[in-house]
């Protein structure tokens, strides 16, 4: 397979070898995509064991001592390569150290259970049954205590970080905790500040309901807005929205549309459409490949925020949202004034659940869930006793408490997943959005107002070469600062949102 | 990955492998119900890269020297194992000498140029455009007479029944010849009597259209009747209807809506859930083992068949359709009065597709690809000869010249898909549904009364444990003549057809 003895040159013999295991991988996204969107109820143990299988495959691939062998002999000839096919190795010494780090059975052990817990996750939330949950999600811990060990001893990291290293390479802990810390400072008087200040506007008129058919179809317009190609991409209704790495040419991703609330399916229309642009423009040539891949969950998730949340909330995108809200949906065009609009996008939230979330509570909803799932990963928190721990640090934030477990610690799959050490990039991420559109806006005036016309084109001008096909040929932290000139910090975001939410003019 | 160390037991190891292969091959079958049901039309060069790693690794797992010395390991203790085991590990010898017999890079291109080729046949076919297709298509015949070669040698048959074993083990030329050259000769003639016999009837009432959404749902109820689980089995549209080998829990299959001709998609739903029902009925026991897989296309197609053809036209389940068709379309009840559906079932062909072929004239559209493709492989029909050699042949068995490509050697999709020896078998399923057919019905006088209520419960328990339930764990020869007592030939088939055709009074 990998590494055939035909193949004379090291480093394509390697290539070869990873890029099988980025294109196993692929097929694992889009069977996990096809369990989310397509597969019958009953389909969940065998899906189970066909990841398990795949999983088994594809870390043998990178993490064998084959791979170890035909790695080292790759490296020893590094300074013949391009710069890029160095980075290109560079990325594949991680994936290996990452693969090698975790006994095989663990891993098919791990995948397996994703399935299984994903699918009492999906009963046991509309049920509020926690105790169905608990027994396998405290499996899983435990499975993901030893991931985390092998891997922080293989990385010389805390056994956090070493997670966060797999979906995050050079966001760890250390880079997390002062920006949260500042964060979890700076937010409650703000969100206070901003709720009196808001409190003298009138209130929003409700979005009449519309049909799962109408809701689609705009859907399908934004995305294109955004400059998705049509031969090129799909959406789908899932009950937690995605968006899959692609394969090229193949960009999915996925919402969820409610007949009573519009807002919803739009928000995470533009969220993972967002998502999808950076798959989409990777760069084709190095397909497949871990140097071709996103370079981290921190930066997709900038991608997606800018255009749900930076872009998709400034006044410039709504005011060609309102109108195509109203064409989309017809009826009284009153509600879709762009006033109405501005005064409901604007709004701060008063709800329980993370996606739903405005632009300044967001970061607090994933701080929330950073500070449990850590003590949870160490043990200081007993599962039984996590969803009393949510509510207690949710009213300790927002000061409302959860109603369900719907709205507290059901809400989100990712636990379910298997996925510990990944919603910190959701508040990197929104660090990271706002810093790059300051400087596009600053570097290229044309943006803003093209948003007036629902046009992404001089956006994602700037933002395409700067990230996108950037890919993992540069690090995080040289990623940014070429990008932006300064290392990620907070302040770029706080100086947007106090802009936007103090001193922009209410809607009228 | 398979064969770990950590495994001791030699059966049990080599279970492991070669279970591993039947998941990547559950995961490939998924992949290509999407490619053919979703998959945005840019997908294709990057769903041909998946599916090449995937062949890449899983020939390697079953037909790599790690592989043979496993095999070898675990057939030394066959004696100390229970018969379905030893049968299980039969069959992972025969999967094994498939797999090494064939060059891995050769593999691999051939499933790459699959994904092409069938991307190209999309376009091709509606655009009557041979030229296209043609080159391509020389590629993959050159790439499958050297799979052919390779596995002739390793089989000790010729290169055509080397490529009809890893469909239909125990189905090759010797078995086929003597088949068809009888149906050759008796079916002619038989057409002629029944078009003659079928003068006098009179014209049928054509159904008007229908919407997709009345015509699916009808799928969907007609599934329920043969038997599937709601939660357990799933039906889309496709351009060419088929269904995949079903993991547990999960059974696929596509059928075409066309709202001019609802009659075309309750016969391939018929058809398609005939073959489900087969893989839902498998052992679960033996999931992803080779001994747990369907036995070959012709037990496989004689399942469709039975249900589409053998029960789907009798008078019983005609019964039981035409007032169902009645409720699911509504509007003027005359089209569905039981006459007229009968007419419509019965009457003669006179087109020129064969999966809109009747009953009769079926095994004649097959005998003449059987013939075509054999003169491709052996390089007697040259490629650009095809579209010719196809009409001539056409002609001289039906009377009629097909207007184009995509009534002609562009309709089907197997010759895109790589797949050369796989066309007999479906007149071969012909033959073996009515021998099954004829002996389910003598053993159980319930069988035929409780179609008439869409009830084919006491079909199927005749012929669940007889066939589905023995999977690969006997072989063709044996698990047809325990079922029937005899071996197969086209006995049941002709006695079956003249009883129809000929003996049953006219639509009334």
């Amino acid at each position: 397979m990998a590494g055939s003895p035909s193949q004379p040159d090291p480093f394509a013999r390697v290539v070869h070898r990873f890029a099988t295991a980025g294109k196993i991988s692929a097929a694992q996204m889009m069977l996990n995509w096809d369990a989310q969107t397509n597969m019958p109820r009953n389909g969940a143990w065998a899906r189970g064991e066909q990841m398990a299988a795949l999983t088994e495959v594809s870390a043998e691939l990178i993490g064998s001592t084959a791979a170890a062998d035909e790695l080292a002999e790759a490296e020893e000839l590094a300074p013949l390569l391009e710069p890029d096919e160095r980075a290109d190795l560079r990325e594949m010494r991680r994936a290996f150290v990452h693969a090698a780090a975790v006994p095989k059975d663990l891993q098919a052990q791990k995948s397996r259970l994703e399935q299984t817990l994903q699918s009492i996750w999906t009963t046991a939330k509309p049920a509020n049954d926690f105790k169905s949950f608990a027994r396998p999600f405290e499996q899983m811990l435990s499975l993901i205590r030893e991931v985390a060990a092998a891997k922080a001893q293989a990385l010389q990291t805390s056994p956090y970080s070493a997670l966060m290293d797999e979906f995050d390479p050079g966001v760890g802990e250390a880079e997390v905790d002062p920006v949260f810390d500042e964060l979890a400072v700076f937010l409650p008087p703000l969100i206070q500040q901003v709720r009196e200040h808001q409190a003298t506007w009138p209130r929003p008129a409700p979005f009449p309901g519309a049909s799962i058919e109408a809701q689609a179809a705009l859907a399908h317009r934004l995305a294109l807005a955004i400059g998705h190609d049509p031969d090129a991409f799909r959406i789908d209704a899932a009950p937690h929205p995605f968006s899959i790495p692609h394969s090229p040419g193949d960009v999915r991703f996925t919402t969820r549309y409610d007949v009573d609330d519009i807002q919803f399916s739009i928000m995470a229309t533009l969220h993972e459409a967002g998502h999808a642009m950076y798959e989409a423009n990777l760069p084709r040539e190095f397909a497949f490949r871990p140097g071709g891949m996103a370079r981290g969950m921190t930066v997709h998730e900038s991608q997606s925020l800018s255009v749900e949340m930076v872009a998709g909330r400034s006044r410039e995108f709504l005011a060609f949202l309102a109108p195509t809200m109203a064409h989309a949906f017809g009826g009284d065009p009153a509600p879709y004034a762009i006033a109405n609009v501005l005064n409901t996008w604007r709004r701060l939230d008063d709800g329980f659940i993370r996606v739903n979330a405005d632009e300044i509570s967001y970061p607090l909803h994933v701080i929330l869930r950073y500070r449990l799932e850590r003590a949870l990963l160490s043990g200081d928190l007993a599962v039984g006793d996590l969803p009393t721990a949510w509510d207690d640090a949710f009213e300790a934030m927002f000061g409302r408490r959860p109603p369900d477990l719907a709205h507290g610690c059901l809400q989100d799959i990712h636990w379910a997943a298997g996925m510990v050490g990944y919603f910190p990039n959701y508040a990197m991420g929104s660090m990271l959005a706002a810093q790059l559109f300051e400087c596009a806006t600053a570097d290229d005036h044309a943006i803003l107002p093209s948003l007036e016309q629902g046009d992404f084109r001089p956006y994602f001008a700037w933002v395409t070469p700067r990230v996108h096909a950037r890919a993992s040929l540069v690090d995080f932290k040289a990623l940014v600062e070429d990008a932006t000139g300064a290392p990620l910090t907070p302040e770029a975001y706080k100086r947007h949102v106090k802009r936007r939410y103090l001193e922009e003019p209410p809607p009228e």
